[in-house]
């Protein structure tokens, strides 16, 4: 088998580990005679697969027992739909444009009801103060994407927005470190970066924020129904339900976020430090705010990215070009790529330097 | 391996020659050293997947060039809210209740917009004479489903709609038998029966009907933007498409559908020329309208019924249960059910009225 490293922003990289047992389990799961994907959503074999794979999680993020966990479809973008569907309410939201995502996040409400938009910091460099964001006290929630993919930023910290409940997507970061879910009101999340295979998008949602859906929202995106039905208003996405929790068992295995974070520090220092020491790759973002996740940078001389993404397809450095809207390079180094990845990486950006 | 037969009605069994090509690949598809998961969607291994994928599907329906195939999340319930955003466009809509989805389909659209209701069977048993359908001709769609799974009703021709499209669900036996596409505006089918695994939803779009969206339609559910992006405003379900190209595939190696309505043919009169011949087993559709993918039937003594699924999952026969909405028992027996289960469930069901 060919060695490579997939630097894919998503869907990316899966630990071997995990792809292994899937392989293994593929026809027959634990002896049931059926493979996953053949099992009723609604038969006892799938029903402890969800049951497990909900409670890893909850242990891995240390979810309070007063959030819904949703297993849901479309992603992070049809999420995107159901927040103001779910939470506008008649009232007006806050969001904050930090990146990309937050931007089609603002864009995606503003058709749908009345948004104030508490901070623009494009071109995106990094989370402004937040003592500078304008907040409304009677927002009826504030959105923010606490890690930016295209654009490789991070927050370093919450705002404090007192009682407006605070509604963060974290499709590319989720599972990377610590997150005291209390201090949100709904957490979301595509599962094609850190949890598994495109198709699946979990939702947490404090309780007490399920009762406040437009009337006229469909059951399918009713995060209430949704919960009442333990995901199952529509058929959920079983295999890739399935697979999100071989990468929970993985985690948990490696001593869960708070072991997995040293890893990811270790993996983004060595990355940023390398590209720091030298003139010839450039990052743009604010230090504080580097993601540990998606590190964009640019080669100094543009005429170069040819040649660069070229060669390094040929050394097995897989989907190193930049978002199309933003150009230049991005290495994502997702809990799933391990060190020597990196070190590949840096060992060929280092050659590449030298040669040109 | 524990030999057992899976009736469930969806997510359903697969040809055990797709699980076993999936499971080789799973680690390395075709020497990319990566899982058909890990891969961009954007990447030329995930495109040249989801190119053939579709090339396969219209080559299988034979479906003509002005229509447009769409892979999308959700499954037939969320579509069942996409149909009156992309189709009503301020007009009224016709809906013909014949079965417990088509009656779901009905009640989605009604909170959308205003909907006709030209025939209702309730208690579902047939599909009613089209000469006696309230058609109205200035509908902007006619819905129907032509395969009831929970009722185990199929349709044994076409209403004459005039210029008004026809909408139809087609989740539980698309690709079970040939379909004249062009009689149709839109076809839509959740993937779970007989494509692959739930997450997945097909939906065929004739192309002049991608143009009467209502302007409030978010861009993910927008069937006009997701033809454009080729299925791609938002991730889509990778792994998923590359299943149904996988059943795609084998399905062509059978003979396509004309080869496999033989044999669902065959199945289908094995299982009810049995239930015809006892008084034992009741099934109560009208002869001309009975399902060839979901069998539905009681057991005249309904005191037996834990001792028949009980006795059925001993003997490996599995998921005979009924919906819950209708009671009784359901052996769904899609393109990769093999004759032989039909076979067992028939010796199991004939053995059971023996000793009972």
């Amino acid at each position: 088998m060919k060695k490579i490293y997939n630097f894919s922003a998503g869907p990316a990289v899966l630990p071997p580990s995990v792809l292994k047992r899937a392989q293994t389990e593929m026809l027959d799961w634990h002896g049931s005679g059926m493979s996953v994907m053949e099992m009723s959503h609604r038969g006892k074999e799938f029903l402890s697969i969800l049951a497990k794979t909900e409670a890893d999680f909850r242990t891995l993020l240390n979810v309070p027992n007063n959030y819904k966990v949703l297993f849901l479809q479309g992603g992070a973008i049809a999420e995107n739909v159901m927040i103001p569907l779910n939470l506008l309410n008649g009232k007006r939201a806050d969001y904050a444009i930090t990146g990309s995502w937050s931007q089609r996040s603002a864009k995606e409400a503003k058709a749908l009801g009345n948004i104030d938009v508490v901070t623009n910091t494009e071109p995106f460099t990094h989370v402004p103060d937040f003592s500078n964001w304008t907040l409304n006290k009677d927002a009826a929630y504030l959105h923010i994407c606490t890690n930016e993919t295209v654009n490789g930023i991070e927050f370093d910290g919450l705002p404090d927005a007192g009682n407006v409940p605070i509604v963060a997507d974290m499709s590319s970061h989720i599972l990377s470190r610590p997150v005291d879910v209390s201090k949100y009101g709904v957490i979301y999340a595509g599962a094609q970066k850190n949890i598994g295979p495109a198709g699946l998008c979990l939702v947490v949602v404090r309780e007490d924020l399920l009762d406040q859906a437009s009337p006229l929202t469909p059951g399918v995106f009713h995060w209430k129904e949704q919960a009442e039905n333990h995901s199952m208003v529509n058929t959920p996405p079983t295999y890739g339900i399935y697979m999100a929790g071989l990468v929970f068992e993985w985690l948990l295995e490696q001593g869960g976020v708070v072991a997995i974070e040293q890893q990811n520090i270790a993996k983004a220092a060595l990355l940023y430090d390398y590209i720091d020491s030298t003139d010839f790759y450039i990052n743009q973002v604010a230090i504080k705010n580097r993601s540990r996740m998606n590190v964009p940078f640019f080669l100094k001389d543009e005429s170069f990215n040819d040649a660069f993404t070229a060669g390094a397809e040929a050394a097995g450095l897989l989907q190193l070009k930049g978002h199309r809207s933003v150009g230049g390079m991005r290495a994502s180094i997702y809990n799933a790529m391990p060190l020597e990845g990196v070190q590949a990486l840096v060992d060929y950006m280092q050659a590449f330097e030298n040669s040109h």
